[in-house]
């Protein structure tokens, strides 16, 4: 068998004690199922600014291009907020994804039988909640030029540039229609068509590609605003949202967070096949860095455990073994086990995170 | 006593029935209190369109000019979807807004005692909910330039322009700080200083003001992908959000669904005080042109009625008429009655739209 190559970016805050866990189940099918990964690990964000003064070291990037998929923790924190933003732990992050060319960002918004009652909304606008939001991740407003602080006469301006082309809109919108074939098979596309021509492009294009080639997909259009709305009123009318890199920030924390799920939730980010036949592929929980609870204890690997199963199904073609993934972690909630941020319930039992990840090992 | 000028401008779908119950009550002013307004009517979005061939006619723009305040419906609907973008109904409002340099967009997201239990938010998350977003109206990018579609080697791109100068954010800082003293005193601000510019200068710039002038308010910074979050998880811990044009559109829309409330929300766009020393003024409801319920008795006249309070406390310095106003709201909610909008419970009345604006006129 040939090796899979797994690179380990555990970064900054709650990432590496995340980290730590996944860790155990890559060993766990080492020791007990023969399936050895080759996992090199490496800094990014914060913590590589401390070690070379950049968030991402030229090294990682080359090793980053060169592995089967890169899974990483999170990135950030206050010790960092007042670096030059050119040396921000989060533009490690956004080079690793404009130059994998990761473009299709996976953010599925998953409510647990075992968390309805957590989320904020009633149980019944939650229940059974199963939607994927694919954000475009390598353009839009992220990565758009002019950008800058200038100065304009007597005051400065700040500048930033949304831009998109017809090709980058294209494929996230197959992207996402063929994920919504695998799944509800509808899709609703979400801009402001209403008040920016970056928006009226990415609904043409959108109608095009459905027209053309995905006619059997449910396809539908809304403003963002409305889409942010009734995310909130009904989100069960949705299966898969596309929409633009700043939308899709904004709209897929709101969904995720909605869910109750939040330490729950994991992240693939997807490019262009490579030689392999292999996505370009970086998972990541969407959850951040948690900086106030890191050390403690307290964070709930389980968004780092599924952003691993989704590698799994996605980079390694290994989708049974993604199913036992998650099935485990369906095994520890029913058991009732619940880190720091899932407390309040009855009868639950309070875990640590190790307690946690061996909890998933010892269920796998 | 001088006449108090209003310039009603119904609009799309819903809104001429709304401003219709508004009407009723600016009447009982008239015959019952002997306060009369000078009202002025006319056409905005696609029924300008219809008549004038644009959204918003240079006469009609001139008479918003003159006036103490403008009240405004609705725009919009699916007849003009396919317009070219320069015509949409949408350019009338953003022309309003632009040209009387309406920069502070007041936005209550409140939960109505009476209807804690409709919103999608568990009861405890949303009962007496009273927060208020601060929008900017008039720049970022909405308005910025570069904007439109263009051919760029084989491919078309969709570019759009954020862009704001010091002094822009300045003066929606000082009307947040303002506001916030007179309610919970503390503000938070929401940008993406982590990933644009733009948001970095804006965060400068409300720090500085604050520093400056407004040490006594508490003042907090939150990316607006977290804002959107905890939005979503826990909206009491806001009193004041200060926020961009686009942010404030997808999170004040986000804000009003999750208090159960939307067809209540009034909003109030103010600009710079004029010789008078009234600010330059628009009111609107929240909500849109709803145009699948259009003409049918089901829409809520509320929000348009508290727009018209709005307009009686900020524009007409009527604080105690305004509070009548929404007393008077208040009351008919407790009696029971219901638009179709607010059905669902047990015991209430359902009424058309013209049956609550009477129940209003009647509850001065
Ligand atoms: C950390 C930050 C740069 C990032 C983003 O804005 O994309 C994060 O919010 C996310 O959603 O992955
Ligand atoms: C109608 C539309 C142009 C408008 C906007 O995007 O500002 C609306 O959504 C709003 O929030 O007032």
């Amino acid at each position: 068998m040939t090796n899979l190559s797994l690179l380990i970016l555990p970064g900054d805050g709650i990432g590496p004690e995340v980290m730590a866990e996944v860790r155990k189940i890559i060993d766990w099918y080492g020791t007990k199922r023969g399936v050895t990964f080759d996992v090199t690990e490496d800094l990014v964000g914060g913590c590589a600014y401390d070690k070379y003064g950049t968030p991402l070291h030229d090294d990682t990037m080359a090793k980053a291009q060169a592995v089967d998929a890169v899974l990483l923790g999170a990135v950030g924190g206050p010790k960092y907020d007042n670096l030059d933003f050119s040396v921000k732990p989060e533009r490690g992050l956004l080079r690793l994804r404009k130059e994998m060319d990761l473009f299709a960002n996976l953010r599925p918004a998953q409510c647990f039988d075992a968390l309805a009652d957590f989320s904020s909304l009633k149980k019944d606008v939650v229940a059974g909640l199963d939607i994927m939001i694919v954000r475009e991740l390598t353009s839009g407003i992220y990565f758009g030029e002019p950008r800058g602080i200038f100065k304009e006469g007597n005051e400065r301006v700040g500048i930033n540039t949304q831009r998109y082309t017809e090709s980058e809109i294209e494929r996230v919108a197959r992207a996402a229609f063929e994920l919504a074939r695998k799944r509800g098979n509808k899709v609703c596309s979400m801009e402001k068509a209403n008040v920016m021509e970056s928006g009226i492009l990415w609904r043409e294009v959108v109608t095009e590609v459905h027209a053309k080639d995905y006619a059997d997909v449910e396809l539908s259009h809304m403003y963002a605003d409305a889409g942010a709305m009734q995310l909130c009123r009904w989100p069960k009318q949705f299966d898969v949202i596309v929409t633009d890199n700043l939308f899709g920030d904004l709209l897929s924390d709101a969904a995720a967070m909605l869910t109750g799920s939040l330490g729950m939730l994991p992240s693939a980010s997807l490019g262009a096949p490579m030689a392999s036949g292999r996505p370009k592929a970086l998972y990541e929980p969407v959850h951040g860095s948690a900086p106030d609870i890191a050390g403690q204890g307290k964070a709930n690997p389980i968004a780092c455990v599924l952003s691993f199963a989704m590698a799994l199904r996605y980079s390694f073609d290994m989708g049974a073994e993604a199913d036992r993934v998650e099935k485990a972690v369906e095994k520890v909630l029913a058991d009732g086990l619940r880190t720091a941020d899932l407390l309040g319930e009855e009868g639950v039992t309070p875990v640590s995170t190790g307690e946690m990840g061996d909890a998933i090992v010892a269920a796998l």
